[in-house]
């Protein structure tokens, strides 16, 4: 399946649909040079965010070229007391959603 | 309810536990300075993977004090395409756990 472009349509379309889901406070999407070019956050909140995420991205790839050069980052999922951040890289955009978390956290490990 | 003290009793027993569940392929317990207490990795492998965890915590938390210095990190999940990796800080100790990840995963996002 040739996997559509990530066009301005392509973005705007994605904005869109996660603007539906419940629960989502903020979106963020970066190009592929982890520049935001569409935000529900300010324009320095924005750029904040995407260096904070891109940092996050980084550590990840060199950390993965280690251990498996073949694998690839899919998701990346913030948990805090409030928020749930998640990180989606997507061909050439990342897109950022950022969710209030208002259900109860429970640690599935133990 | 007052939180069990982190003794080596306690990793222990969240190392069993966690041991028992399907996929976990590695389990490694940092104490509160971030070196490996109990680990199923190699001690390189374990304090190198420790490092990558600390790095990312790190810099999670520096991002969380400047957006909500009341907020706190509950869990951090790094989905790749073979592994999913869940990072847990539990009081004084953090649970890393290592799972193959062989269900097709699903962008929830859009």
């Amino acid at each position: 399946m040739l996997q559509s472009p990530r066009t301005l349509t392509y973005v705007e379309e994605a904005f869109r649909l996660i603007q539906e889901k419940p629960n989502v406070r903020d979106i963020v999407i970066l190009n592929d040079l982890g520049h935001p070019v569409k935000s529900t956050m300010s324009n320095s909140a924005s750029v904040e965010f995407a260096g904070l995420v891109q940092t996050l991205r980084g550590r990840i790839d060199r950390g993965m070229q280690k251990i498996d050069p073949t694998d690839e980052l899919l998701m990346l999922r913030i948990r805090t007391k409030f928020h749930e951040i998640l990180v989606t890289p997507d061909a050439k955009i990342t897109v950022i959603v950022v969710q209030s978390a208002d259900d109860k956290f429970e640690n599935e490990l133990f």
